[in-house]
């Protein structure tokens, strides 16, 4: 019986979040900042690709990460090596990241001297979840979903709604890929099935493989729309 | 606004799912059936495990399973090799299992000519997600959490509250925990500050090391009581 009053708030609540991801956007323009919502399941390496891509960019582009968990703030704390500015947003339990959350340590960020003007590139990395972040736009330019090769090929065809409203996919740890007989073909064939023509990029954090042709595509997006 | 009757309304379908879960737990004890309530993360290898787990108890238990997932029957059909009755559970993008969900699929499964009181041991698949599963009974005698070697050690204390909701923690994959640089220790002291004392079995699907001792252990869960 609870149901319709459950969907009505569902959709009311991703009304609310749509409309502060909307103003998120307008001030992400304003700002020239283009803004990479990561996601994946806990665990696919989000973290660690993270810190490759900020100590890489950081040569050549100005970046910085707002970093989501439901606890502990062990990720700001790794990614702070990068020397890049990171700020953790603990969300208490939440499985995802909202519009609202983004809004707040934005905020909170601006007022300890942050300069969002300043940023070219910020990363949000999403709470590790493949299934709740799917429905919350955060105001992102481009939304990144990861899958490492230890999780099993078939998880885009079992959690569509992320992988079907992503811009990249990143196939991340592929120097385990012999050792647990990942099925590249298999893999590919599942991403695209659920998001035809999906940019695809291979990563490996430990070796290095694929990062800078990652952090190139995240420099200019735009080559995204040529090639989809 | 809104949230405080987002919190009201989450507490109002919490008390709703408690008050079903502990229906079927009658429903449970009366029929003789010990559940287990599988939880992880996508992709830490609870459908393989419970592929070697209902194979290796079908000689000496009665066991069966239903599987959760977001969308595909992929899980049923895999564990349909074990030769146990299993069902799928299509949650149609909910991120977690429910106690209603359960007993519909319970119901129409008995319309199938499915017999609870023939079930030594039922085991419940959940959606892979570390967060949502945790606040939904589901009337299982035992919750039963997996970590996989190649997701990081420190899980438990990034999702608490699923951690130290389960009854036994299964490290998997642990014939690639020096691939990946597995830190035993510090993932032991990280499930044991969540949850002090948790059973812990170590196990790895490919070899099958440990998946004997965790079968005993669900066939016999009153050993737990002893030993925690």
């Amino acid at each position: 019986v609870s149901a319709p009053r459950i969907v009505d708030l569902r959709a009311g609540i991703l009304e609310k979040n749509d409309l502060l991801a909307a103003g998120l956007r307008e001030r992400f323009a304003a700002a020239g900042t283009s803004v990479v919502n990561l996601v994946s399941a806990p665990g696919t390496g989000k973290t660690e690709l993270l810190e490759q891509l900020l100590t890489r960019m950081a040569a050549t582009t100005s970046v910085a990460a707002l970093v989501g968990d439901c606890a502990t703030d062990n990720d700001a704390r790794r990614l702070a090596r990068a020397g890049a500015p990171v700020r953790q947003i603990v969300t208490e339990g939440m499985c995802h990241l909202e519009a609202e959350l983004v809004a707040q340590h934005l905020d909170g960020w601006n007022l300890d001297g942050f300069d969002l003007d300043a940023i070219d590139v910020l990363f949000v990395e999403n709470v590790g979840n493949l299934v709740c972040p799917a429905s919350y736009d955060l105001g992102e330019s481009l939304r990144v979903v990861l899958l490492s090769v230890t999780e099993g090929e078939d998880k885009p065809v079992k959690y569509p709604a992320l992988f079907s409203s992503a811009d990249i996919a990143v196939i991340t740890k592929v120097d385990l890929a012999d050792a647990v007989g990942f099925d590249r073909d298999a893999a590919l064939a599942a991403l695209h099935s659920v998001r035809p023509g999906i940019a695809v990029v291979e990563t490996s954090a430990r070796t290095g493989a694929g990062v800078a042709e990652l952090a190139d595509l995240l420099r200019a997006p735009a080559s995204l729309t040529a090639t989809a």
